[in-house]
């Protein structure tokens, strides 16, 4: 018995009551209770619930042009999924991120979403599955082992681009500041010794173009991510999917999302396979590793004020200390080290659960893309924090960053073609234990006339033409 | 100029409107503003904010006890403070998780909303500092290096009692089917090939003891964890924190949380230091590699139900596909699993975190907190899930797992004593080649007397003792 | 004073006596005792020796080129880098793969070696460096840092290709048994239940086409690791390599190798990436998470004899068990398995060691190559073991396959689009729980026609056509 | 037919030519084909050999006790078994670490070695095992999974008492520093920005405590994993195993190592738990990561000479550059920094090999063997170089260290107590803004008189007493 605030559906097991005003079921339902572990709901990824409404509405595109499934029933389905993918109804999408299953009930969920909106549209109440059916309509050819693969790949896609824009933001500032420390000469470092001469503007040219670098590795990563399984069915056998249907549903799926999509040339393959997520969340974790280290550098740079290096100055954002006065902290360096740690576990977790897939199926996508989906988010989200609210406020220090070079014991390797390896050590070694300066020695050994020092000590030269300015 | 709205509030780097209703400052208006990564505030995780409040009102108590806290200005601190452990004001703790600066926004968030409300209670408006401040008096003596790990450690020694509890309900839930099953004869294996005979008893038993001894090693790490910093302040040198703080604050805040807190002997030490917490989640992904493993078995052993290998059935908890009428998957051990993925991921963000910290402070211990917390939660919620969704409704298939071992070659094994490796190694092969029973073949050649044959294949015997049930 | 049985050699340290016989020098020697952890000298790497000798004779060809270095001498220099890369003196670079500074060790190893050879191709004796100096000459115009790197790429690219060539032998003798299986027709399974019915064919085409995808990604990583730093010295300025150097010196060493080389645009900031390294790592463990994952399946088919899938067989390659008699264990997929979680384990190294870089260099580059070195070579004496003594003799039971699918519940599956999918699942039920069979059910309830019935379970229906063979 | 210089044997696949002069027989050889994926022999492991034949010895007295060997056999193998304990014939344990089968092979290996040599000293010739059998004599009432993981355990055991040792050297070598420094004020730094004034003597203090904690949690896990299985046969039921045999086994093999071992309760979850394993590298890990950092600190302090923190000098023990003349580097933390890398990502290793397990054995252990044993001797290795060439030699340059103490700004957090939090805030910002002192600024606002001042910045004051020296 049901009351009015309730509607009763069945499934296999048998009857539930359903609130009367939700648009998912009996499956999402039970989904609902069985997993309960992260408490965050699918629609916390919304690429991922309007992949999933595009999916849905290409499968009906193609189903009606293959004569499966009535005009009306496809118009109200493709209806439904519009509004999805217009914003509309992602409240809906209830079951829980980390969930057994292969994604059954996120396909279960979005099934009985778009049924019962279609049902809506096509003037009947929710939950009157006579006369369109989540499984055997909204459905229709299909299976969650081949439509939610696409759906996260789909929605992966999307949330690279987000982060690849944000990358360009963050590769700006850095070029930015490139040609703005362009002159600003300064010592190196190998192995936090002093090494030789360089500029500034080097220093930062050198984070901007690795994340250029990075840009084109992921741009490349996403293009894998675009073949799809669609018309797979349950182990890609393409069991009950009949013959036209793979390439009209990736022909429709691909003019809805805009993407260049391919099905996959061996679908029992694809089912099972998650290469490409594994392939794209290590180049997430190349992106990781890679911001992470231009923050210690950043960390590094600015240490001091006095006791540091304190060759830059990040712009404050926020008083850094409850009990010391006057602290600055690198915070904003600091979040994002802590998002490059977090997405390297997430490799680890990503990588487990692609190797544990069995025979024609990997049941743990959920994981993958709840990791994957993390990855990518807060990349995006750490790259435009950084640019925002510390690159581009970033000053230099010239003057001590100047005299540092002039004081260097460094400076001796450039003098070594004109005086050698080993005379060059003996300048060094004497430098550094009696605390006089290179030239100086140089000269008062006639090692070098005056004027020939001189003009192998100029800024220009030692900071080279090694890497142009971008 | 502030509207009504709003109220202003300075620091170090000026002035900024703060909302009127809200008990936090501008340190935490700050900090959200500069912290938007996870989109989790620390209210997600009440352990700390508790743990927070506890603190504080230990240190208001020591301070007070000391001469250097006014007692009405202790008593409206210690008043707010146990309004926040009595799940108040948690909404005003909104700072990310994720956050740069070693926790000082938690802690400041902590010392403002502390402040705020003691000054309510001592009939004075929010933000009226002059009165009641909350870095001069709330965090009095206080850093947030020693403040931010002591809170982070007190919340996961509860965190952690939580989790033991539900790893107790899921041993009871194998022990009972250990009971249950303690006479069901089936066959072992190692490798996945048939080995010899077992009882499903002591498969279970194993699964029960597996999880007891990890709530021994999961208590003894909660014993390392309940050693503190408090009186450290910034660096563990306890500048600021008069002789006797460490020792009077210590000893109410072991009052206060029922916790057996200690402070550590070297304080320089215990403020860098992140070896509880890198233990701590090694311990937690020795449990996930366990639960992993049984869910593993879970998922094989009821394997089919036809093409598998069918030997227990798992309660349905829902339908297993959209495709497949009547499929029932194994959806709770799969979530469970993922979890358990999830979890060996934030070990390695744990472990890179805790490397990464530097001199006298690790400034990445809120992306600890994070995984921790992430950790210890999930895992106490996958086990109750598997507790109760999945093994409490086990059921073994007898019939078919006796017929394994009577039709088992594993068998011969049993004989190895008597007829020698040699020619036992001869009857299996004959069997395997033949299709034929390892008994028959036995009597055939003369091996052994009938008589003798039927006691040695005795399933009590076979079965061994070497594992005790329960 | 120095025996006959020594030399003496002198750097910034000091004095120290070299045995006479030795090629090595100083540098070396003190490397030697510096670094003892793993006891593996880099000769155990041939690829990175013979690299190494490809980069001296690239840049004794350029500096000669250039007027920088006498022809006698560069003759020389290139002399004895030809005996090296023809596998002489190998036995001579003895510094310990795990080691501090940058390379430097391996890149002074070399120099010494080098120069030693050298000095007796112009009749001179070991260690007489007047007449040619390891770092004044063959060293020159070059750093550590441009060095090591550009030798660890080229190492890395003439190592993959033997993996390449493994990974090819590998998929051929999957496609081969996909082309014998390919009328055996089986149950496919989803989560290890029992799902729709494909061919053996399909199942063992998938793990070809898997290798095949990992051959192109790897091909990939291998395109982007052949841009070098050669020409950028110490920290990417170029500083002492003089004007065309870089290019002149690239040009020789493409030729030398007969790789595509391209030197970086930014040389800063190739000095100090090791993204090049992570992707590949990363792409490695893509590779392994495949093979695992299929290894796991060959064991999971082959579980047996008697109470197991028992699917497929694998070829016996030695006796399973020093208790159990005619037991055979799956050992060949079970060691691809640990070399499979050894290379995820080196991509934690890895990962650790490039976020590690700071500022212009990353001095953790010998544990980069130590473990990438590992993880390729491991895998290709995996991928060739597993192809030459397993997958080579497996056997199907096509019988007991044959039989699974008829006896299967999954076929009412392909009974949906004519029955419907509650009817389907009230079928399904009903099977499960009476243990009769889907078309006896079907019948008797006069869902479908005798005729229909047979025609929609036909085996070439069933296994569909999702997934040509290869 | 077999030539002089081979002796035939067989198993269950056949027959295979031994070399004559080979102990280890038909088994090994077959595993010696079988796995060649490392090129390292289980020999590498010596105390993996010594623990083999332990176990072995211990087997053959408790066989004896029970009657069930002839006191001959049992004094042959005993007597085989303390040569192979004093170090003869290690070079015959020949096959691969990296092993399927569970350790199959290393145990037919040991067996083999065994039985032969016991054979010989029986008087008889290699290989007639008619006499003495390798499986039915040496293995008697064992399997390789329980024979295999006490080995396992017992040989860690003996190797983590080197690494504790080692560790001990370390501590010793930092807490001399610490004495030796006791006196040298400095600045304390968080988040790489000036904190508050400390010791160098403090500074080094915590690293020897750090240590010190991390060989009591190392000496807890070495507890844990003095739990053994043996007697438990080939699942943990003890077949094959009389009654009484388990205890008399451990009691010797007790006496032969002198270790308080302990049969588990539970044979069965014994024989498939890895847990112990997990967990002692977790604590590996841990060890890695505080060394790891400890090594970060070091080579930052030592930054410079000129442009860096310049605040010790590490003892220089070999040239730095092959280009840049004097340059010395931090070799030998950067060593240690690559062994932690590594010992992470065996942590990595370990933990995916524990959660494949199946059922009721562990098939990876080889692998586990394999990380665990790497990651504890490099450890140890790296403990006694970072002792011996880096840490001994350390000096400090008290007077730059003082100079920035004096010129802190920091100093101002002493002040908070007695002038606020805001205005100490305000004369932080005036310091930096002006580049002047905190003290100078202090007396013209006359914010205190100076006398106060002078005693509140007394060194003693500010470096505390919160961390007493060791």
């Amino acid at each position: 018995m049901t009351s009015a605030a309730h509607r009763s559906e069945h499934d296999l097991l048998g009857h539930r009551d359903v609130p009367a005003e939700a648009y998912w079921g009996i499956h999402t339902l039970r989904a609902k209770g069985n997993f309960a572990v992260s408490g965050t709901p699918i629609s916390a990824y919304p690429h991922l619930i309007d992949a999933l409404a595009a999916v849905k509405e290409a499968a009906a595109l193609a189903n009606e042009e293959l004569g499966l499934l009535e005009p009306e029933k496809a118009a109200a389905i493709v209806g439904a999924c519009r509004e999805i993918r217009d914003g509309k109804l992602h409240e809906q999408f209830v079951v829980d991120v980390i969930q057994g299953g292969a994604g059954t009930s996120t396909n279960m969920n979005a099934n009985e979403v778009v049924a019962n909106r279609a049902l809506e549209l096509l003037g009947h109440a929710r939950g009157e599955y006579q006369h369109l059916h989540p499984n055997e309509d909204v459905n229709l050819g299909q299976s969650t082992n081949d439509v939610y693969p696409t759906a996260v790949k789909i929605a992966t896609v999307f949330a690279v681009r987000g982060l690849l824009k944000a990358m360009a933001v963050l590769q700006d500032a850095f070029a930015g500041k490139a040609v703005e420390f362009r002159d600003v000469l300064k010592m190196g470092r190998t192995q936090l010794q002093d090494a030789v001469p360089m500029t500034l503007g080097q220093e930062f040219s050198a984070y901007a173009v690795m994340i250029d670098e990075d840009r084109s590795r992921l741009a490349e990563a996403v293009e894998l991510i675009q073949e799809i399984n669609l018309g797979a069915t349950a182990i890609g056998t393409g069991l009950n999917a009949p013959a036209g249907y793979a390439e009209s549903a990736r022909r429709h799926l691909a003019e809805i999302t805009g993407l260049p999509l391919v099905t996959a040339a061996n679908l029992v393959e694809a089912t099972q396979d998650c290469g490409a997520f594994v392939q794209m969340s290590g180049v997430l974790k190349r992106v990781a590793v890679k911001l992470s280290k231009s923050c210690n550098d950043l960390r590094l740079l600015s240490s001091g004020p006095r006791a540091g290096l304190n060759e830059i100055n990040l712009p404050p954002v926020q008083a850094g200390s409850s009990i010391m006065p006057g602290k600055v902290n690198p915070v904003i360096p600091e979040v994002v080290n802590q998002v490059a740690f977090e997405v390297i576990g997430n490799d680890v977790t990503i990588t487990m659960a692609a190797e544990a897939g069995q025979l024609q199926l990997n049941a743990f996508e959920p994981v993958i893309l709840h990791s994957l989906s993390k990855s990518i988010v807060h990349l995006e989200r750490a790259c435009l924090t950084l640019a925002e609210r510390c690159v581009a406020g970033i000053t230099a220090n010239e003057a001590e960053l100047r005299a540092a070079v002039e004081n260097s014991i460094g400076l001796v390797t450039a003098l070594n073609p004109y005086i050698g390896y080993e005379a060059a050590t003996g300048i060094a070694k004497e430098a550094l234990a009696s605390g006089r300066g290179v030239a100086e020695l140089v000269l008062e050994k006639g090692l070098l006339p005056a004027k020939r020092l001189q003009g192998l000590l100029r800024p220009e030269v030692l900071a080279g033409s090694g890497s142009p300015q971008p």
